[in-house]
Order: structure tokens, then sequence, then C-alpha cells
């Protein structure tokens, strides 16, 4: 089965990324034909710094690479390394209707909130199926906030094939089942929006303050604690064994727990556990030119599929002629 | 001075457009750089038939060489065959508000006559603007209906260039004096919308059938006609010389003209008028093969320049990383 996930090379990578989708990603790859892509034609809607994605595309593949993608048992590149994604996004927007693009979501919001939106905004459904039609791929997991994006690009392969014969393999949406919601600093899901997140590659300084300020609940020290309401507990048994996890578990329940402790000593384990890859990613960040040679190898995998449904697409609306 | 227009590979050629755009066309390039393609990528927005759509193009392309578009003294050739504009286009999508697109006439008119249109419909003055900043055009001659999509342009490269530093030419339209509206067979304005005109291409028996509805007057035969207020008058001027003329006007104003001899003349004088153009049409139309190779040695040219405003603007917006 072929599985495709595009990847903002905005975002700063945190544990509820690594426990949920990164975990994923690899087990995918074992299993599956993965392609995975750094969607920074999607950035240039939001971000007009261009020094600033350049820089997050290659940090962005950097924290891949050293998280564990493999360059050889998946497709990894940047969107932009296969351009004709953007001529397949032209063919498809004529069979695109106005109002599947007027209901999404994004664009509804920003209109409701009064922005005038550009036309990247309104128009990016399109390069996103046209993202996941070009690659024939036949799953494409998402989180409930990207559903609406899947069914656009259903839509749309639906309506091509039956305008211009079939072309297309109709995607599906795959909402995987979250193991285990990872709670944030605040007890709160783990997200971004939050602000409340873990970074699985800041700085030292920057991941003690955070791991510091984990809300915690102000039971005195002299009484036990209940570690099935702690997100101090729920964040720390991530990182243990069944073993250590029930050792957690009885030093909470023991009366005399200093949650200021067991920070500290969570601090050290979520350190110490990123550091081979946060070694990697270093060494990456230090050459780019062999993150790039590797994208670029990912890109001449990408390009050998997606150029079969995009020259069939050509075909079949007449512009080879 | 790069002068640009694209040509609808949809339309069938009449003596309006030959005594208009056509000898404009063939000035141009005497004299300026001129860049001339047939847009079938835009063609997408309402043809749905693959097939015509492959034909129309080769019959467009026949059509323009056999008038006299010399593939060495100017660049010509078929959009779809520099694909990388659907990358431009993306890339302009980014800087182009909504409202713009939304004050569009094609899309208003649609939207007026209660229709839902396609994205394509709505986005491509986005197209249209990537193709006239790709190849760095300073003029764009258009007719009055299509100056709104040159403006399009202009703001597009106004913004982009504010955004991201300077990269485009800031294209602007020429609307050419119309020397004289050439009449159709009732007497307007001759145009496609207007189904009076004469094409220049059609068969021999279409040819007479035309010629013979042009619409005259009900003056007797035995009275004299006024040459000024004849379309029938006005189209045969076309093909005549000063002298030629003065003899046609004096056979008007003398009495016992009898239209229908006229029209008889003037079908065949259209008819061998045209016959170096027909030949070498049907020669073009005979050696497909041949059009094709001249058409991409025009993309091959086009390319070139085009892939340098391309390369700039990935550049620019940072998804070059």
């Amino acid at each position: 089965m072929r599985i495709l996930s595009g990847i903002q090379p905005s975002g700063e990578l945190h544990i509820g990324n690594y426990f949920g989708m990164m975990k994923r990603m690899i087990e995918y790859q074992e299993n599956h034909e993965l392609f995975c892509f750094l969607v920074n034609y999607h950035a240039l809607t939001t971000v007009f710094e261009p020094e600033r994605l350049r820089r997050k595309t290659l940090e962005a593949a950097s924290d891949f690479l050293a998280l564990g993608i493999d360059p050889e048992k998946s497709i990894f590149w940047v969107q932009s390394d296969v351009p004709e994604v953007t001529e397949l996004t032209w063919l498809l927007s004529n069979v695109t209707s106005m109002g599947l693009l007027e209901r999404c979501h994004a664009y509804k919001e920003k209109i409701s909130r009064g922005i005038t939106p550009n036309h990247g905004i309104f128009a990016y459904p399109v390069l996103m199926a046209a993202d996941i039609l070009m690659y024939g791929a036949n799953k494409v997991p998402v989180g409930k906030d990207q559903k609406q994006h899947v069914e656009v690009a259903r839509d749309i392969a639906i309506r091509f094939n039956s305008t211009y014969g079939e072309t297309f393999v109709v995607p599906e949406e795959e909402i995987p089942e979250e193991v285990a919601t990872i709670p944030g600093l605040d007890g709160q899901k783990m997200s971004k929006s939050y602000d409340n997140t873990i970074p699985i590659f800041c700085k030292e300084k920057e991941l003690r303050k955070r791991i510091m300020s984990i809300k915690t609940d102000s039971t005195p020290v002299d009484q036990s604690k209940d570690p099935d309401k702690s997100a101090l507990y729920e964040i720390y048994a991530l990182f243990l064994d069944k073993q250590e996890r029930a050792v957690l578990r009885d030093r909470f329940l023991t009366p005399g727990l200093q949650y200021g402790v067991v920070k500290q000593e969570l601090f050290a384990r979520v350190w110490e556990f990123f550091k081979p890859y946060r070694d990697k990613r270093d060494e990456y960040l230090q050459r780019p030119d062999t993150v790039r040679d590797i994208l670029r190898y990912g890109a001449k995998k990408a390009r050998a599929i997606g150029s079969e449904y995009l020259m069939k697409a050509r075909h079949n609306v007449g512009v080879d002629y």
C-alpha cells in the first residue's frame, strides 16, 4: 500500500509528534511504500521570509532523517524539487468546483476573522490534491483537522476520472486512532497551538525550563500523589519501560515525593533519550549538502512515479497535441 | 521591446482577425521580439474534449504559420510545452488577493448568470500573469475586453516585487487603435460572438454561402447604391488596391449594379487571396510532425528565457533551500 504524508517545514517537533506521528511513520516505512515530503510550496501561503523558509526546510529534513526516516526504504523529498506537481494542480483546477474550495476550513476561518486571504490559501487544497494524486497514494494519514483535504482530493479524483476517463487512484484518509493522548505542560493535549509542548531538539536550558514548568497539583510533600491525574507522571511514563513505570508509580503513591526532583530526573531522561537523535541531527545540520543530496535522491524517485500519473493526465486532458 | 500575445487554440480565424490582429503580429515580428503562444492550458477551463483540443492546437499552429508567423524571427510555441509556467502560477498565487480575482469579468459574468464556475475559470488570470511575467514582456497587445487581465498581471508583478524584492518586469497593456472596424455579414463588427464572420480557411462551399449572405439593402437594381453604407463594399475594399477600389465605388454609384454579381466576384477574390495561405496551411496539416518540431523549437527558446525569471522567482521566495 502506498501511504503519503506531507510535512510542514515550519514546525518544531515535540514529543507529542514523536510518540504519535513519528512512530507511525517509522512503522509505515517498514511495511508499506511511504511517500513523505516537506511541503514548502504550501508554506509559501503564509511564510514570506525566504531565508527562514530555506533554513526551516533544511532543519525539518534533518529532524526527520535524524529520527529515522530512511531514504532507501521510503521516498523522502522536498515538494518544490518535483515542480511538476504544480502542472497537475492546474489540470485539476478545471474539474474543481469553486463551492468545494469555498467550503474548506482554512479559507472559511480566515474569512470569518475578516481577513482577505491570498489566492494561495484558497487554492491550496487543489495543490494538496495534486500532491496526493500524483503519486497514486492509497492512504493519507491525517489528523481530524486535515480530513477535509483528503475528501477534496477524493472529490477531484472522482470528477477527473469521470470527465476524462480513469486516471487517478481515489485516495482514502486514515485517521489513526490515538494510542493515548499525550498531555502538554498544562495537562491539555500537547499541541503547538496551545504553546504547551516539550520540543525534541531545543537547547538544554530551554528543555529544562519547559520540563520544570509542567503543571502539578498542590498536594503537600508529605502526602501521597495520584499518578493517574498527573501530566508529569504521564509524560515521564512515555520514556520508561514497564518495570520503571511501576517504580515511578510507587514513588508517586508514597508520601515524601517532591515534584521538583521528579522533574529534574525527567529532564535528564529526556535529554538523554534524544541524545543520539540530537547528535545525528547536528551532524546533518553541519552538512547541508549531504541533506540536499539525500532530498534530491528522493525527488528523483518521486518524480519517476509522479511523472507517470502526470503524463497520463496530460494526455487525458489533451494538452499533449 | 518584448511583445507577448497568447492565442486561444479554439478559434476559427476570420478576415476580421486577419486584417486586424494578424497584420499587427507580422509587423511586430519585424521590429520587436514577438512572443506568441497557443494557450491550451487556458482552453482547458472550457474545453473538456481532449481530441478536439489536440486537433485545434495543431490547426491553430498551422493557421499562424501559414499566415506568416516566422519561427525564426519570433518565438512561437504551445503553452503546455513550457509547463514551468504553472509553477510560477503557484508562486504568484500567494501574492494575489482574492478580491483581485473576484473582480475579474469572466468570473463575475459566470456568477451573474447563476453558473458555479470551476476553479480554473477563477484562477486563470493568475496563469495569465505568469504567462506574461515569465517572459519579461513589456507590452501585451489586447482588446478592450482583455485589458483587465494585463492590469491583474501588473498588480501581481508590483506586489511580488515589493514582497520579495525586484523580480519581474511590470508589463503594460497596449490597446491598438483599430485601423478601421471590419464589418461582418450583418454590418455589425465582425466577431465570432455575433456569428457574422467570414472565415479564412473554411471550405469553398461554406465561404461562398457566407459571402452570399452579406446583408445588403433593398435599393432596386436600376438605382445607384451607396458604397459608404454597404458592408459588401467595405469588405470587398479590404482586398482591393486604391485604383480597384475607385472602380468598385463607381460601379456602386452607377445604376444597374446587382449585389449578387458583386458577391460572386468577392467570393472569387477572397478565395484567390487566401489560396497561397490555404495551400501552405494544408501542407502543414499534412505534416503535423513538422508543425510539432517547429513548436518545440519555439518552446525551447521560450524556456531558455522563461526559466531565468522562474529561477529568480524560486530563489526570491525561498523554495530553493
